[in-house]
């Protein structure tokens, strides 16, 4: 009995070990909401060789630079970009002071809700729904009307904060190349004064490691405390060929890894992917309508075919959402 | 004889950790090449109040954003800005190529080494000089000829190399920052691109912390390996009301501690001081013929005339070169 009760002493404090030693295997795995495949062994072989000290591949930590977009690489974009809703909500929240709004396009299309109308005005249109609601204040007032908005910001189908609807998994990435001494940049063909505001709480990415499109901005010490202007003039693109231009503008370093889903992000992946050494480029692909979305070629937002097409002459690995990732969005 | 010795034991003891609190508190001086003055003063305390948790001006890390104008801030900037002596050096390096320099202003002028008369074909000029010479090659082209000219640039004046003119208790500031928290960039009216080459060698501070004027660039995938080009037009020019904007552009947040040293930085010295809480501006003042140079009012370089008469409205601390810092230059 007593040698009995020892060896189950003993047995129990063994199990009760390797309980403890599988938790904290499980607690490091620093990718715990990707699948075992390609996606995430290509990643964590690209991690482990750029960062060992004397191997052939090593990276000094000072050229960890990676990038990543943003629209429907670390957040949805449909069924429409982020800021496409709020330029929208916010041409309905400032209608009353614009009563001529509701005979002039773009603006009549966007307050009938005739999304077909909108469209019909093109860049143009566009254009003027960027000045109207996107300049013509300081930044700091700008900055809190984003705040604002984005706190109670909800995707139009599935009803979730926008803010609950980023990737979780690129989200781990993101950590995990911080983890290794990576500087993680967003590269994103939206507006950067939109990102900055919420990119370091959602993401762990802070503003000065936000590249953006841009309007033109304007330093007023005229009168009262000074401020800066946001001007109804575009000033920066990020977007296609302009993303290797920001990311030179911006970081002045080529990136050794960047993560991106649409044709817009095809410069970007290549500028990366041709670069010297050992290299990373991925391509989220949005395979899961069940979870997400699924499209691609023929999307309006986030059109990826030029890109899917030549992965394999780059070496981008595609993502797929629907086998590579267990999870997608965050636990509410 | 017993008692004596154990007693001198323990004095040589005492005097033996004496000399190593001593010591000890030489080493961990962050300032050493500061005089203990107002300017010394005005830095510790700003940092001690900025970084004392529950305090009444505690800044969180994120938000500790600090800015340091280069020219005549950093290093010297006498007899002329360096970028202008590395583009009158390029002149005369590319002058065999292009014969029909010898007769074309204002090439002709650099050519004879006649500043008059370069100085007499104006902005247009100097434009032209920046065309000619930062322009019309890629990226990591420009960033090589830079590497390779400032490896050996030396000071008209002194003969020593430029990289070994920066200020020595500028650089422990820099350092100082960075210990307790500060995120610090370098905004700068010269050419980012011609910056970056070297910033990260000789401050400490990485191209992506670097903020400077700019020419436009292109991204070009048509033939061979991708490059990005440089093309000879001005994108951005970060000097003056410029700073605030810049500082806009590529960091997002408002800097909380300032460095300058002219008029070109009364706009982010103004800007920084006037935001809420507690702020920190600096404007070195050249006052030391016999260590560096004297200047201020009167220069072509680094003018310093509207900033130093507002310093008191703004609470600028003026440091004097030849009172507050105990050595300028780091020993060859």
């Amino acid at each position: 009995m007593r040698k009995t009760g020892i060896a189950a002493t003993i047995l129990a404090g063994i199990a009760g070990g390797l309980v403890l030693v599988s938790a904290a295997v499980a607690r490091d795995d620093p990718l715990p909401s990707w699948n075992d495949g390609a996606a995430r062994q290509a990643i964590v072989s690209f991690v482990t060789a750029v960062t060992e000290e004397g191997g052939p591949d090593f990276v000094a930590p000072a050229d960890r630079i990676a990038t990543f977009d943003n629209d429907g690489t670390l957040w949805s974009e449909q069924p429409m970009y982020v800021q496409l809703a709020f330029a929208l909500d916010r041409v309905r929240a400032m209608a009353p002071d614009h009563p001529e709004w509701t005979d002039t396009e773009p603006f009549k299309s966007v307050l009938d809700g005739d999304i077909e109308g909108l469209a019909a005005s093109g860049k143009k249109g566009l254009l003027e729904i960027i000045a109207a609601t996107h300049a013509g204040m300081s930044t700091d007032d700008f900055a809190k009307i984003v705040e604002g908005w984005i706190a109670t910001a909800k995707n139009a189908e599935t009803g979730r904060l926008d803010t609950q609807m980023i990737y979780k998994p690129m989200r781990e990435l993101i950590d995990y190349l911080k983890a290794n001494d990576f500087k993680v940049f967003i590269v994103s063909g939206g507006g950067v004064s939109f990102m900055r505001p919420w990119t370091e709480e959602t993401y762990g990415i802070p503003p000065e490691n936000v590249v953006g499109s841009s309007i033109k901005l304007k330093y007023d010490a005229t009168s009262g405390s000074p401020k800066i202007l946001r001007l109804p003039e575009i000033d920066f693109v990020d977007d296609g060929p302009g993303k290797p231009v920001g990311i030179q503008k911006f970081i002045g370093k080529r990136p050794i890894a960047a993560f991106g889903n649409s044709d817009g992000d095809y410069q970007m992946l290549q500028w990366t992917a041709t670069g010297p050494g050992r290299r990373l480029g991925m391509i989220v692909h949005h395979d899961d309508a069940a979870r997400e979305f699924a499209y691609d070629r023929q999307s309006h937002f986030g059109k990826l075919d030029k890109a899917l097409d030549d992965a394999s002459k780059y070496g981008w690995t595609v993502i797929s959402m629907k086998a590579d990732w267990m999870q997608i969005f965050p636990a509410p």
